[in-house]
């Protein structure tokens, strides 16, 4: 029988100071792990939220300063924390990835995800956005081994790609992370059925840690951070005002529960639709 | 361009009263083609919902008795008429099939597609089901070519499986039909938030007639008919108190518009997870 845990999805409203925004992170880190999480999810692009002319300065390896830095802290705490996503080095000059780091509680970097589905839309009423400009996505789908459960690896857009949420499912996660950016005209058309959809067909916690208010480029982001029990029902639920820690203990019995009640992923037809893994 | 198509969701409350049954259908396809609706469907097993008992005196062949008589409805009335699902006689003695029925608007049958993804089910506060008991499952996914628009069939439970609803959105459905009979459990839970999530990740509409009321097996269905565009707004939505009538005007360019604008059919990454489409 798995034992409950505690988790925290951690609201930011970061900005193009990078270290004004890790010492947000840090300071509502260090508020869930004193409200006793021992899962702490911050949101996509914890750490710099701004135009892509300072990713050069903020980029970074993993492991590198950042991680190193948060991971002391994830140590100290003996907390699995999860930066949510942060701009990675990647192998091509002036293109970065979009990746997604969990540490672990010895402060080690424990898994990384780099996001797939690239925001590349124009939605009238919103910034025309072209993340693939700056930004290569990610080959491969990560589920994370964290203490006591398996975390699904996702970032903001990929919650429109529902299969990749149904394959981390059949790899076998309980809890499906959503950090996110989302604005505020998506946002409110489609986060909140999206992100409750995502549980339920798949019998799935989900921890969705985003971003609110205004950032540096003048986008409003939607915020409502989420953490949703596997039957779709919403245990905690944010605003889009600014900063908010969500707290929630989390029954992870409940998932085999619920599969067992309504088995989602034996009752499935792959040999009509593909198996819903990667060809690997 | 696409022309507009007016469409029509009947909720019906079917019992085990196969003329009964027939009879209320045909007064509500009535007044929905009054209203001006060229495309209507019913609602999951639109003209027997009773012990499977009574399975052998009502499953027909397709075509049949029941297809030729509302054929000739539909032929009068130049409407396409979706009859939801009806039983049709397996290749198996007591077996059948939970079969949607596409007539045109000749009378003649368009499409069948037989559903996919049985309920088995055993949640709290519900009856138990166990569908495959009695009904074979269907080994294809279909998609109709209704005047003005290609129409992607499922029934009821598939709802929970969101890969065949892309595997329909890849094979060109602009309208997803999902014809229903949720119960009043799952129904408040799921059915609003797995309806809209279907159109919203596939920007596709979505036409899904339910039963509503309580049936011969004392069963409360949950109701809640609804037509749905898709950026996942309910156009039109029935409450769970019994027979109802949605009619509405679908602006068919919406489809390609909203996927010009997040173009999630083509930001898919099947390298990743599969095609979407079956093994053929």
């Amino acid at each position: 029988m798995p034992e409950p845990i505690r988790v925290a999805a951690v609201q930011l409203t970061s900005g193009s100071n990078h270290e004004e925004n890790v010492e947000r992170a840090i300071d509502l880190t260090r508020a869930a792990a004193t409200e006793g999480a021992t899962y702490v999810q911050l949101p996509e692009y914890f750490n710099y939220l701004g135009p892509a002319e300072g990713y050069p300065e903020v980029a970074e390896t993993i492991p590198g300063p950042t991680t190193t830095r948060l991971g002391e802290y994830a140590r100290d705490r003996r907390i699995t924390l999860h930066l949510g996503s942060m701009l990675e080095i990647g192998g091509v000059p002036g293109k970065y990835f979009n990746t997604s780091v969990v540490l672990n509680n010895a402060g080690d970097v424990l898994a990384t995800y780099r996001k797939a589905h690239l925001f590349d839309v124009n939605v009238p009423g919103t910034r025309t956005s072209h993340e693939s400009d700056t930004i290569l996505p990610g080959e491969r789908l990560v589920v994370a081994e964290c203490p006591g459960f398996r975390l699904g690896l996702s970032v903001c857009f990929d919650l429109r790609f529902p299969e990749l949420y149904r394959a981390l499912a059949l790899m076998g996660a309980s809890v499906l992370a959503i950090p996110s950016a989302f604005n505020d005209v998506t946002g409110l058309a489609h986060w909140e059925v999206l992100v409750r959809a995502r549980a339920i067909e798949n019998h799935a916690f989900v921890v969705a840690a985003a971003h609110a208010g205004t950032t540096a480029e003048g986008i409003a982001t939607f915020g409502h951070s989420m953490i949703v029990d596997p039957w779709g029902e919403v245990i905690a639920e944010s605003s889009s005002d600014g900063e908010d820690l969500l707290v929630a203990t989390l029954d992870l019995e409940q998932v085999a529960r619920r599969r067992s009640q309504i088995d989602v992923l034996r009752l499935r037809r792959p040999d009509l639709y593909g198996s819903g893994f990667g060809p690997g």
